[in-house]
């Protein structure tokens, strides 16, 4: 076996042959075959494209570069969903404590932002005291004795994954679907859930722009997840606006609460728990009901639980951002488009996300909004809010706002997108 | 400028602006576009291509990386000639005394063997003393006292060039006609010759199997030529089969001075006055006679000249290798088809070539044709005969012979193909 041979069947648009992959993947893994030899291989996967068969060995390949958990020993079912990202995505956060109060095992081994979506363990992290590195047992402990647990994945699960993540990272090959999908399911599988609930999102915020993409990633991973006997559905989910009001770590953890407390805003209700019935039928707890454990406090019990077994203080004070500036309407009227995308990257500026891993975030920073599409707007009303404790960084973050929003005339007859686009099983 | 909008540019089937190639040709030479970068870039190129302007553009930033010679103090015009390299061609070694004989001045720079091909330095180091290694001083003194120069290129020759060449040699990105025109021509352009023929082989034993791929590549290249004020001229000629009756370096040496006497195989003959009236009337000799050159014995003379002033003795014996076995006919009949790939192969396992740039390569070794395409054979007369100094090799070599020949019964009629199949310019 040599790489080049592997690299000539992809490129001559050829199937790799599941002795080419298995090689491929192990001998980048140790290191055999070079950077510069897998990054030309990701990109002949990225125009040529993979079958189901070979992205499900490439995946498989990737889950046996390390080890595989298991959950066996829990008497709760295992549900675990993964969002592949958005601005003001807080989901997680109201989801997995309310999943786990329905009866259910929630082990969301999450990740950090990069660029103008944010990362689940940053947002918890502005809660004073909390932790994301467990060790297996410690999380295994958390998820036992709270039934949730969101941590850091460990280093162990499919190193393949991350050493191949970072290459395409800086090659220009992140936009393959097939790269994409075994990245995501490679770690999913290895995690060792019984079922799997994803949430795809299109539009301007989301990494697909469009629904075609989307519809194409969901497929391709429910595919994997099910041919690798996980149960596995996906929602296509609107990413055309921020999810809710605030984009930002510490605001969106307040938002969460204000949700597990019975409120918070209508959209991130009806998506928490849209991927909450999904993650408990797939879990086979049909009888379960969410909307019950949100609005009798059981869900927030289990928040309150899972946060202080990581260490955090769930009645500590949560970070403010040192300066805020108002953006106001310049426009009576009807709020037709207030763009995810252009939300992400002020949210970004303001110091909510990093532009390099090794980068640190601001807890306080990012956009809280005082509209969403469909509200009416008085001129001179406030719009957005921006928050920072790097007050230098205003008229940069302002700069991706100018364009990101349309005021119609008052009357002007709006539609707002469903949150929940397609369900795909 | 970053290397990340370069290779998505690429990626996504758009044309990369002037200021985007010098940009990363320059950088990557300057180490700050990685290896994996690059590779990634080289194989969105194999695959969605590049525009003639593009190349043009590719071809000049490779050429700025590094020096350029220049001829103007010479006397004489200058012609020069590329093989795109095949099994037995030796055309080099009569061609450039015989040109020179003419009236021309000839800069040869030229390359070692890799894989079945040979090259054409390595032939030439096994006469006793010659050096394939001239400062810019000496290489201008050789040429311009005795019209004629073979030698190494310098390393301050289009460097992007040689970085980039060996990226793709080990990242299986080098079949792409971008970047082999690019690659051949910024080494040419640099050089400063005033004019050009190109020798694109079509066949078993060529880069090019197919005589479409041929063509594309030789437009390819007299279009850079041109377009850099270069006449450039190209002739597709056949490598289906080797090229006169020896394929291995001090071999072919032998049979190079056999057509400097006058004698010689009739198709190295021919392929050598094609290209050396190609090379005249694009230098603007058009009343040369290079027949004439042949017969009177005036480009031995250049031969032997060029040889000395590089430390050769033209009248030294060459090596023989120390083991010979001959391979018989098996039956009687016509000599159909003998294979250029597979002989090149077995030149190269006796010991002829090399696997890795840093290989040595036996001088003595090779393959000896005892018949050709379109010869009547009877069963049990020598058809070829293998030179080698590790006779470990034979049976390794002979594989690579088992199915490279046909023997149709006698007074089957056969068309040998033409040497020359087409001309470009």
């Amino acid at each position: 076996m040599d790489v080049i041979s592997v690299i000539r069947t992809k490129r001559d648009r050829g199937e790799l042959s599941p002795e080419q992959i298995d090689w491929v993947i192990d001998a980048y893994t140790r290191g055999e075959v070079a950077d510069e030899q897998m990054s030309a291989l990701a990109m002949a996967i990225l125009l040529n494209g993979m079958n189901r068969t070979e992205i499900a060995r490439w995946t498989a390949a990737m889950i046996a570069s390390g080890e595989r958990m298991n959950f066996d020993a829990l008497s709760r079912p295992t549900a675990d969903k993964h969002s592949t990202g958005g601005v003001g995505d807080k989901i997680t956060l109201p989801l997995a404590p309310l999943v786990a109060a329905c009866g259910a095992a929630v082990p969301q081994l999450s990740g950090r932002g990069l660029g103008h979506t944010g990362g689940t363990l940053d947002k918890l992290e502005s809660i004073p005291g909390w932790r994301a590195l467990l060790s297996n047992e410690e999380m295994l402990h958390v998820l036992d004795t709270t039934g949730a647990v969101i941590c850091a994945a460990g280093d162990g699960l499919a190193p393949a994954d991350k050493k191949l993540y970072a290459l395409r990272d800086v090659t220009g090959t992140v936009e393959a679907i097939p790269l994409i999908a075994s990245s995501i399911m490679s770690k999913k599988i290895a995690e060792g859930t019984g079922s799997l609930v994803l949430d795809v999102k299109a539009g301007t915020g989301a990494f697909m722009k469009n629904i075609e993409d989307a519809r194409e990633l969901a497929s391709t991973m429910v595919a994997l997840g099910t041919d690798s006997g996980v149960r596995t559905v996906a929602l296509l989910t609107d990413m055309s606006t921020p999810l809710g009001l605030t984009a930002g770590n510490a605001l969106e953890v307040r938002e969460s609460v204000e949700v597990l407390a019975g409120g918070g805003p209508a959209d991130v209700v009806e998506l928490t728990l849209a991927l909450a019935r999904e993650m408990l039928d797939a879990a086979g707890l049909k009888d379960a009901d969410p909307a019950k454990a949100l609005a009798d406090g059981s869900a927030m019990d289990v928040w309150r639980r899972m946060i202080s077994a990581q260490g955090g203080d769930p009645d500590a004070a949560l970070p403010v951002a040192r300066e805020r500036q108002v953006v106001t309407a310049p426009a009576s009227g009807v709020l037709t488009r207030l763009d995810a995308y252009d939300v992400g990257i002020a949210a970004w500026r303001l110091g909510a996300g990093r532009a390099r891993k090794e980068d640190p975030v601001q807890a306080g920073a990012g956009v809280e909004l005082h509209a969403k599409p469909g509200d009416t707007v008085t001129e001179g009303q406030p719009l957005l809010t921006l928050h920072t404790d790097t007050p230098e960084k205003f008229d940069y973050a302002l700069k991706s706002l100018e364009s990101s929003y349309d005021i119609a005339p008052a009357g002007t007859a709006f539609t707002p997108s469903p949150i929940v686009l397609d369900r795909i099983s």
